[in-house]
């Protein structure tokens, strides 16, 4: 029998076609060498989805996996990760999130849930430590998230934790996310679509076991230096347990690299009256933090008779300066909707300012509004109400519900929609920050700050000051970046540690509840081997390297005024370091030799394959 | 018509005899002269009721009072106090609370209610808007305070914010609080008794109101600099952050000033294993922060089943090292059973301490315990048994509820009970640090830390150090931190921002939202201003200044072992040189002369009131 520590030990394989649920147990050296999480997930993934699956099918598959460190005595174990194929991008998903549904996942007996294959009717999951059973869900088909939540809370007890879907997801667009405890989103690349494919609403987990500790004494040393590294930082000590995420706002703007009106400018000469500071002075009720998080950056806020989790820094710029808004209070209202509705606040918000740039340019018509409210820069009442139509998906909202390149490829421009391999790219300017630029362009999910948060080196000075409009560097900066925290999602612990800590401090919490005995080399090393598995599963899922790019504007059109007045992103350069700083070949392929040496070597891109995801195999 | 800014001018007066409600306009002027809260809680108080009236009488009133600044846009206004005569000390009482309730009493329209009068049956009050109406509460009789608020909640709906007494309160415990929101406490000086005697169980608030600001800009301004402070300051940045109040529990010990086993000792050698290190490593499920609180020290703690908020630094250590216990879950669950009985925490572990030392020394004996666990230092299944009987009023149980100075007289032996005018102090001995000794003594509610929170400059060098052994300095230093509390007990926010604010900073934020034009020298002499009512007040209920002493053992007996070993609490030394510092005569009593000076004329102490306050003007 294997010994079992920070793992359960189970997977919950549930069968929609079949209607059957079924306890696996877990492998162990597989989980050992993958990790958890967007690693093990993404292994298993690929190893029983073909990467040329259609996404909104019944044989896409949607894992929700935890890491060894979910639910444990670590600083902020609140993680839980969705991988699956993504509507919107094409490429391997893994949105993340937190809250408390992962922990009680992992206090249910489970490590993680695959679900196959699509119901004929509405159907949510209920789990009870270790047991699961498929429900009935008519009655919440239609429900926001939040009125979800309530239904089910209301069933099965306060205590049980839910991850639903809002309508957005059952209309299957391809921006909706997973809700769970109403605020907190597994957000990106649509992953909500997928789950509504399928005809499943919710899945509620209720747990009461324990997770085992290698070594306790081990394990409480880590947590305290861990923790005083937290508190010591500036960022995790400080900036964002005073002013949460949104703490950004003034400092990315007054570095002119905060795309305001679509990209179209860098600086927001009304960035105060949107920032954290503003937010917590006007409109933050209270914290509202994950579970076991000591820098409690969540904000609950109140505007109107209407509360809520959120608003974060990238909702705040996608609503805010990327639409020309200053109003605070209107943007806390849309960034509930999409909350209720279940959409992804980015992609939503970056749709939202393609179309008013689609309507600044004549492509859209005042006549295909439906009366809604003009598309119109600074216009607050248009950007809750198209929010509104975007999650109900009615009239333009529903085309808007696709995302920002299928809008702008409708008008035949698509070069307006701000996004990397189809996924808006957040609230930072690549020509003003150049290497978030290349993590937006090489980003194995499309365009996202999360996979690589350049920002930290770049604008943050940690772990050390980049001169963010220097190219030479951030190819070798991002790939550590981008491995590192792949680690760190596959680990099960909140990104926002790594302002504070270490790869040693990940390495020996891990190693503390594991008994394992990885150095912080090999923690990353870790991540390297998952993010090559992403790429190849791209690769062969059709993805080329000629995608790796940003839009146009950002590589063409110099910022007109602020202070990165100017600049452009140099990808150019970049790019080819990157490439080579990963050991890949020149086409942006990984070897067989580098993949070999990752112990990924079944997982090749040989001729064939690349044929194979042209679809000239035949 | 009078302008209120911060104020809503509206105070809500509740006669239970008659079962009437009314609203009355705020004085503003009495309220500018008393700030708010503790302050105008007390005026108001001191004018309608007779200093010599029997805290569970009909004739005594319950007041709850918000200050001026809660529910405001400054950083931890969510406190409310409530003003009564104790029946635990006889004094004047000001229990105060955080969470959620203040505000909501605010947004419904009401500064204040004051509570008369004496009901037959059960009831409660239910506040919505500007509107109150009285409700029987005999299904609510009997409930614990989380049953109670969760019945009042599906009746008013979860925005209905809930303020209750548990069984401890029905049951006239002299120990019990009230609670808020299930895991707040005013929990001082038997506040709760005399809810209960009033047959008044609960008061739910709902509110959608606003608060009016005098000037935004200043506000704005005034709360970020207070915010910088708090972000930057180690113990509000830091500290409470990340293991909340119980990051005093190392702190405290290696000072050698944590009592143990009833004050018998000041070291507790298991003092790591109760530290809010260890609370964060093992127990602690998430933060559980107040109304637009920045800090956040509030723990939510679960353990075998069992989970809600807490444990403070104080419960840790009553239910920890003074009944000389290392198990912090066992802590937990007293400290859980202390929430839903409605007992305060402090008192009730003091006095189960006491019993402890009864017990050792034979005055309890085994056959007194009706088979429950025996008083030995370190059960820790007896304190949690023995807590649960004191909230149910059961056998010794019931003894026990009266607090530790009746226990203990009750055995001939009143010396035992660590109590200053019967009232249990808290979890620093005053032989290790001479300050808080002199605020132990000359607190106006009795034994208690937050009148004068002398820990901040002698252990924790705020605003800057003091040696704690020394006595020279300290009857200044506790002067100004008292009346600099009380004035921040007025305006309705945390004292723990003063780790990091100065009275600059409130008075800022005072004359922002009301319109005051208060220097921080004002605000300090507001403070003073309270200070001598209540000490006024005390004088003509007839407690008289030979009180302002402490338990013999701390004057006689030097500590035996540990960091502050061989040393006494020299309080012959500092309390002349305190009444000194106060402008008071030598005797303890205020002159008129001071009294003047502070505008409270009206009130002096004549000869013929201290022949009233002894019964002997007759």
């Amino acid at each position: 029998m294997q010994n079992y520590f920070g793992y359960q030990g189970a997977i919950l394989r549930v069968n929609l076609n079949e209607k059957t649920v079924k306890n696996e147990s877990l492998n162990l050296d597989e989980a050992l060498k993958f990790i958890g999480g967007r690693g093990l997930g993404t292994k298993i993934f690929f190893d029983e989805v073909d990467p040329k699956t259609e996404p909104l099918s019944a044989e896409n598959k949607l894992i929700f996996a935890t890491g060894p460190l979910t639910g444990t005595a670590t600083p902020t174990s609140g993680r839980y990760m969705v991988i699956t194929k993504s509507p919107l991008t094409g490429t391997i998903a893994c949105s993340n999130s937190g809250g408390y549904w992962g922990p009680e996942l992992k206090f249910a007996g489970y490590d993680a849930i695959i679900v196959e294959g699509k119901s004929d009717e509405p159907v949510y999951l209920n789990i009870t430590d270790g047991k699961a059973e498929i429900k009935d869900a008519s009655f919440l088909w239609g429900m926001t998230a939040g009125e979800a939540t309530t239904a089910l809370e209301e069933i099965h007890g306060n205590k049980a934790r839910v991850a639903t879907i809002g309508p957005a997801g059952e209309n299957l667009s391809r921006i909706s996310g997973i809700m769970n405890e109403r605020g907190r989103a597994a957000g990106r690349s649509g992953v909500g679509a997928v789950m509504g494919f399928k005809n499943l609403k919710a899945i509620v987990v209720r747990g009461t076991g324990k997770i085992s500790v290698n070594d306790e004494q081990s394990l409480k040393a880590a947590f305290s230096r861990s923790m005083a590294k937290i508190r010591e930082n500036g960022v995790t000590g400080q900036g964002l347990p005073a002013y949460g995420t949104a703490v950004l706002v003034n400092i990315i703007n007054e570095n002119g690299a905060m795309p305001t009106n679509n990209f179209q400018e860098s600086y927001f000469d009304k960035a105060e009256e949107i920032s954290g500071e503003t937010l917590a002075e006007k409109y933050m009720k209270k914290k509202d933090p994950c579970y076991r998080c000591p820098i409690a950056c969540g904000r609950y806020c109140e505007v109107d008779g209407i509360e809520g989790s959120g608003p974060e820094y990238e909702t705040v710029w996608g609503f805010g300066s990327d639409c020309g808004i200053s109003d605070l209070g209107e943007i806390i209202k849309a960034n509930y909707w999409c909350n209720e509705y279940g959409l992804d606040t980015i992609s939503a918000a970056a749709t939202l300012a393609a179309a008013m740039e689609l309507y600044q340019k004549g492509y859209i018509k005042k006549e295909d509004l439906d009366g809604g409210p003009e598309l119109i820069w600074g216009n607050a009442e248009a950007v809750v109400e198209w929010t509104k139509r975007m999650g109900q998906g009615k009239g333009l909202g529903a085309k808007m519900a696709e995302g920002s390149y299928r809008l702008c490829e409708s008008y035949g421009v698509p070069e307006l929609s701000m996004s990397v391999k189809k996924q808006e790219m957040p609230a930072y300017d690549p020509r003003g920050i150049q290497g978030i630029g290349l993590n937006y362009a090489t980003s194995n999910r499309g365009g996202c700050h999360v996979r690589g948060y350049m920002i930290s080196p770049e604008i943050l000075s940690l772990p050390q000051g980049l001169d963010r409009f220097a190219t030479e560097g951030k190819a070798e900066w991002t790939k550590i970046f981008q491995d590192f925290t792949a680690a760190i999602d596959a680990v099960g612990l909140c990104l926002f540690t790594s302002f504070a800590m270490g790869a040693d401090d990940y390495a020996d919490l891990l190693n503390a509840v594991c008994g394992t005995e990885l150095t912080g080399n090999d923690f990353i090393a870790h991540g390297e081997r998952i993010w090559n598995l992403e790429k190849v599963f791209n690769l062969k899922a059709g993805i080329e390297p000629s995608q790796d790019t940003l839009p146009k504007r950002l590589l063409e059109d110099p910022i007109a005024s602020g202070p990165s007045k100017g600049h452009v992103n140099k990808l150019s350069e970049t790019l080819p370091q990157y490439y080579k700083a990963r050991g890949w070949a020149e086409d942006g392929v990984p070897t067989l030799e580098k993949l070999a040496a990752l112990g990924l070597g079944e997982y090749g891109v040989t001729a064939l394959d690349k044929l194979a995801a042209l679809g000239l195999d035949e």
